[in-house]
C-alpha cells in the first residue's frame, strides 16, 4: 500500500545549497538557517506521514456528504484538522499581529509541498483559508483585520473564494450575484456561486466567504465587480458568533478526485456582507493574491507527482518481472526487479527530473514573492508575475502527466483504486483546471505578461539566463548544461520574436502559439534550475564530507533533463512558427 | 449532458474513398459496397445512441457488485445485452458454420468503434467473448468448436481471457496455476487469476473461461504454459448445462474506470478444463489472437477520444465566454462561444486530427488482418504484426491525452462527474495498461518486430511511404503533405539505423529509445493516413456533387496534422540519439 516520506534532504539542498536562502538579503530570511528549516521540515514530514497521509485514501473513498444542509467531512478529518491547527501549521507565515508566526512565504511553500503531497484534498481547507486571510490582510481595514484574521490564522474559522457562477467561469464579467447597499454600510448579497472548494464543512466554527458580486448601479462587466466578506455565521462585536447568515449549501459536487474536499454550490440569499477594499475594484483585490494562489496550484501539480513517483519507484524496486537483457540482476530470484528495464527507467527518470526541477522552480518563485513583499522589490514582483502562469500551467500539466506515468509503472495494479495510484492522477487533474484553466494561463503569459512594463521582465529573464551561461562558459564541467540551456533559451526568444513580429499584424498568430510557448518557457525554467543544481552539486562535491551519492545522482538527473526533456523547445518553436493558419482554418460549423 | 452520434460519414469516407474496400481483392470484400456498409453503420449507430450510450453513465455510477458469489451488472445492462444479441451484433464476423454472419473483420472493427465509443465497459463483455471465440475457432478441435462456439457467437455464453496472476503480469512464465491431467482426457485446473474482465456477471447463461496454466512436469517458464477451456457450468453432451464447475469469483476490483465491467479475481479449485491446442503451446495460441486483440484496444483508445471530442466540440460551440480578440463573433450575445478562442481551437484541432487519423489507421490495419486471414497474404500478416504495437501503444496514449484535452475544454465542469467528461478519461486510461502495458508494446516493436523476418516488414513499410511520396512528388497540391511525411519517415529511419548500429553493441541503446520510437512510428503512420486522406479529398473535390465542406475540412485537418503534430518525430529522434547513458546512469539505489 502507498507510503509518503517528506523529501527533506532534497528540500534542504534546494533551500540552502541552490538558493542560499539564509544569506539572501530579504528581511526574515536571516533566521532561516539549515537547522531551523530542517527542524520545521522534519516536523511537517511527521504530521504528513502520520496524520494527513493515512487520511488521504479515506477522504477519497468516503468523500463529503450533505445532509439537511450540513456538510460532513470524511472520518478522521476533524481530528486531523485539529492536529494541524494545534501544531501551529496554519499560522506559519501569518502576521504576528494577528497571531501568526511571521515566517517568510518560502516556509509556507516548502511545508505546503509536504502537506499537499500527503493529502491534497485535506490541505485545501487550510490553503483556501490562507488565501482568504491574505486578501483580508492586504485589502481589509484595521477593524476588519482585527475582527476576522485572528481566528482565520488558527483556522478556527476557515475561508473560501467565491468567483465562479454557472454561466460565468473565466469570463467573470458576466456574473450576476448582486450586492445591495444597506444603511448600516453593509450589503445584502444574493446569487449563486459554484465550484466553491471547502465551501462548507464540520471542521471549523465559522466559514468566512470572500464573494465577488456586483453593486447595483456600478459599471458593466468585469469593471463593476466588488469583493465582500460574507460569513456563514455573523460575528458579534465581542467576537462571539451571532445568528446564521443567509448562506447555504445547494449541493456538493461529485468530482473526479479531491473527494475529501467539499466542492459546494453556495447560495446567497440576502446574506449580510461587508465590502473588502474599494467598490468595483474586486478584481484588483483578487489579482493581488493571484501570484500566490497560482504558485500554490503549481505546487499541487508537482506535489502529486512527487508522492506518485515515490510509490512508483518503490514498486519498481520491489516488483519482480522479467530479466535484464544484459544479464540477470537478481539471479537467485524468479525474476529481476522492474527497475532494471530501460523503459521503466526512462519513465522513472522523467518523473524524477520533473519533480526535482519543479521543486527548485517553485521554491525559487517563493523567494521572489518574499523579495517582492518583504523587500518591496519591484523587479522581483515583475519576474514572479511573468513566471506565475508558467508555474501554474506547465507544472500542473506535467504533474498530471507524471502522475499518470507513475501509475503506469504499476501495470494493472495501477488501475485498481486499492493501490492508491489512481487517486494521485485523479487529484492532480483538477490543478490543470482551477485557479484559471491552463489555456487561460497561456493567454495571460503571451497576451499580457510578456509585454508587461514594456517587456522589461521577460528581457530580465533572458538576461539572467545569458549571464548564467556566460559565467560558466569556460567551465568544462558545465559544458553539458550551459550548451543545452543556451539553445533552449534561444528557441524561446525566437518564439517571442515571432509573436512580436506577427502578433502585431494578427493577434491570433501569438494566441495560436500560446500553449506551446507556456510549455517552452516551462522547459527553459526547469533547464535553468537543472543547470544551477548541477553547478551547485559539482561545487559541493569538491568539499570534504560531501554526500557523494546524492550529489552525483543530482548531476546525472540534470544530464537526463538536458538530454531528454529540454530539447522539446524545438518542437514547440516549430509549431509556433507554422503560424495561426492551420489552427484558424476551419469555420466553427466545419469541425 | 453528453451525447454520442456515430460518425458514419467519416467512416464511410475511410472505408470507401480512402481504402476502397469493395474493390480490394480480399475474399468477402466484394459485397462491402457503400450502401451495405452504410446500412450497417446506420443501425449500429442507432443501438449505440439509443441503448448503449444511455447505459454508459449508469454503468459508471453503479458499477458491478458481488453478493454471495453472484455478480450483478448495473441496471439495464441485461436488457441492453439482450438487444445487442437480438440485433445480431455479436455474430457479425463469426463463422457461418457456427451461426455467424461471416462478414470480414473490417466490419467488426468499424462497428466496434461505435459500440466502444458509446459504452466501453459494456462492449467489453462482447469483445472478450469475441476473443475467446477466435481462440477456440483457430485452435479448437472440430468437436470443441461444435460444442462451444454456437452459443458464444450469440453471446448466450460469454467468454474471458485468464492470463495474469498476482505475481505474474507481463512475465507470465512465473505463473503458478496448474493443470493436472485426468484419465478422461480432461484436466483439473487450480490457481488464482486476477484482472479478469467480464469474469462473471448476470447477462449470460454460462461463462467460458480461457485459462493459461502449467501442466505438471512440463518445461519451466513460459514454454510450459498451456491453454484450457474452463466453463463456469459444465456442459452436457446434448449441449444442456450441467453442474457448476470449480470456478468462483474471489472479488470484484474497484477500478479507476470501466466500472460497468466486472473485473474479477477468479479462483479455480480443481475446475474441470479442456486443453485447447497443443500442450505447452498455450502462448502460441494466445499470440495468434494478439494482433486482433491489440488492434481492438487501440480502437478503444481513439473511440474514447472520439466521444470526448464530440462533446468538447458541442460545448465549445455552445458555451459563451469571453470575446474573440479580432472582433466579437456573437455581438448580440453576452459573450462569444469558446470556439472563437485560438487556444480552444488548437485543442479541438489536436483532437480532431488525432481521432480521424487514428480511425483511418485502425481501419487500414483491419483490412490487413482480413488480407492475412482471408487471402492468406504473408506480407499483410507481417505488416500488421509490425504495426500492432504502434496501434495499441500510440493510439491508447494519445487517446487518453486527447480525452483529457476534451475534458479541459469544459473548464471546471469537466471535473464534475455529472458532465460525463471524467468518465471518458478514466475509461480510456485502462487501454494504456491492459493487453500488454504500453512499455511492453514498445519493447515488442523495437526488440522483436523490427527485426522480424530479417527486417522485411519494416523495409516494406518504408518502401510503401517512399512510393507514395514518389508517386505524388510532382503534384503541387500534395507538396504540403509529401514533404512533411518524407521528413518524418526519414527521422524514423534514422532512429532505426541508430538502433541497428548501437543496439548490437548495447541492447539498452535500443531499449532506452523504444518508447520514443513507438511514438515516432505512430506519428509517421498518422502522417501517411493524413497524406492519403488529403489526396483522396483533393480528387473527390474535382468530381461533380462533391461534399465540399466535408472534403475541405478534411484537407485543412490534414494540414494541421502536418504542421503541428507530425514534426514531433524530430524530438523523439533527438531523444533516441542521446543514447542510453542518461537513462541507465543511476544505480537502482540512487534514485
Amino acid at each position: 500500500m502507498p507510503t509518503y516520506t517528506a523529501p527533506t534532504k532534497d528540500m534542504q539542498f534546494v533551500l540552502h545549497d541552490v538558493l542560499g536562502i539564509s544569506s539572501q538579503d530579504i528581511p526574515g530570511y536571516e533566521d532561516l538557517d539549515r537547522d531551523f528549516t530542517g527542524a520545521i521540515l522534519e516536523e511537517a514530514g511527521k504530521i504528513a506521514s502520520e496524520v494527513l497521509f493515512p487520511l488521504n485514501e479515506v477522504g477519497d473513498r468516503q468523500g463529503c456528504t450533505l445532509e439537511n444542509g450540513v456538510v460532513r467531512t470524511p472520518e478522521g478529518f476533524k481530528e486531523g484538522f485539529d492536529q494541524l491547527r494545534d501544531g501551529g501549521w496554519t499560522s506559519l507565515d501569518c502576521d504576528p499581529e494577528y497571531g501568526g508566526q511571521g515566517l517568510p512565504y518560502i516556509m509556507y511553500t516548502c511545508v505546503g509541498e509536504v502537506l499537499s503531497a500527503s493529502n491534497m484534498a485535506f490541505n485545501m481547507y487550510y490553503g483556501l483559508t490562507h488565501g482568504a486571510y491574505s486578501a483580508i490582510h492586504v485589502h481589509g481595514t484595521d477593524e476588519q483585520k482585527q475582527k476576522w484574521l485572528p481566528k482565520m490564522v488558527t483556522c478556527e474559522w476557515t475561508g473560501t473564494m467565491n468567483l465562479t457562477e454557472p454561466h460565468a467561469g473565466t469570463d467573470l464579467g458576466m456574473m450576476r450575484t448582486k450586492a445591495v447597499p444597506q444603511e448600516d454600510g453593509s450589503y445584502k448579497i444574493s446569487g449563486q456561486k459554484i465550484f466553491i472548494s471547502a465551501g462548507d464543512h464540520d471542521m471549523s466554527e465559522n466559514v468566512i466567504h470572500l464573494v465577488l458580486a456586483k453593486i447595483q448601479g456600478g459599471p458593466d462587466g468585469i469593471k463593476g465587480v466588488s469583493l465582500f466578506i460574507v460569513p456563514k455565521f455573523k460575528v458579534n462585536d465581542d467576537g462571539s458568533l451571532g445568528p446564521r447568515n443567509g448562506v447555504s449549501v445547494g449541493k456538493i459536487e461529485e468530482k473526479m478526485g479531491i473527494h475529501g474536499n467539499s466542492t459546494c454550490v453556495m447560495n446567497y440569499d440576502e446574506a449580510e456582507g461587508y465590502l473588502l477594499g474599494t467598490e468595483h475594484k474586486g478584481m484588483r483585490a483578487m489579482f493581488t493574491m493571484m501570484n500566490e494562489a497560482r504558485l500554490g496550484v503549481g505546487l499541487q501539480g508537482y506535489a502529486q507527482a512527487e508522492v506518485a513517483y515515490q510509490n512508483a519507484l518503490a514498486y519498481a524496486v520491489d516488483r519482480l518481472q522479467g530479466r535484464d537483457v544484459t544479464g540477470a540482476k537478481n539471479p537467485d530470484g524468479p525474476a529481476d526487479p522492474l527497475i532494471v528495464h530501460p523503459d521503466i527507467r526512462r519513465n522513472l527518470m522523467d518523473q524524477k527530473a520533473f519533480v526535482e526541477g519543479a521543486r527548485a522552480f517553485v521554491f525559487w518563485g517563493a523567494t521572489m514573492i518574499d523579495r517582492a513583499m518583504r523587500a518591496e522589490d519591484k523587479d522581483a514582483d515583475g519576474l514572479i508575475s511573468l513566471l506565475t502562469p508558467v508555474i501554474k500551467g506547465f507544472l500542473t500539466d506535467k504533474g498530471y502527466e507524471m502522475a499518470t506515468n507513475a501509475q503506469q509503472v504499476y501495470g494493472g495494479h495501477g488501475y485498481i483504486e486499492e493501490w492508491g495510484m489512481s487517486q494521485y492522477v485523479r487529484d492532480a487533474r483538477i490543478a490543470m483546471i482551477y485557479e484559471g484553466a491552463n489555456g487561460v494561463q497561456a493567454l495571460d503569459l503571451v497576451g499580457r505578461k510578456l509585454a508587461q512594463d514594456g517587456g522589461k521582465h521577460v528581457m530580465a529573464f533572458f538576461e539572467m539566463i545569458k549571464s548564467f551561461c556566460t559565467e560558466h562558459k569556460d567551465d568544462e564541467d558545465m559544458a553539458g548544461f550551459v550548451g543545452p540551456l543556451k539553445e533552449a533559451s534561444k528557441d524561446l526568444q525566437a518564439a517571442g520574436m515571432y509573436f512580436m513580429q506577427e502578433g502585431m499584424k494578427n493577434p491570433n498568430a501569438a494566441l495560436s502559439g500560446s500553449y506551446d510557448f507556456m510549455h517552452m518557457m516551462g522547459h527553459v525554467c526547469l533547464g535553468l534550475m537543472w543547470a544551477r543544481m548541477a553547478k551547485t552539486a559539482q561545487d559541493a562535491l569538491k568539499q570534504d564530507g560531501a554526500d557523494r551519492d546524492f550529489l552525483e545522482a543530482k548531476i546525472a538527473t540534470a544530464r537526463y533533463y538536458m538530454a531528454r526533456q529540454l530539447p522539446a523547445t524545438k518542437m514547440h518553436l516549430g509549431r509556433i512558427q507554422t503560424g495561426p493558419e492551420t489552427v484558424m482554418a476551419l469555420e466553427s460549423t466545419a469541425f
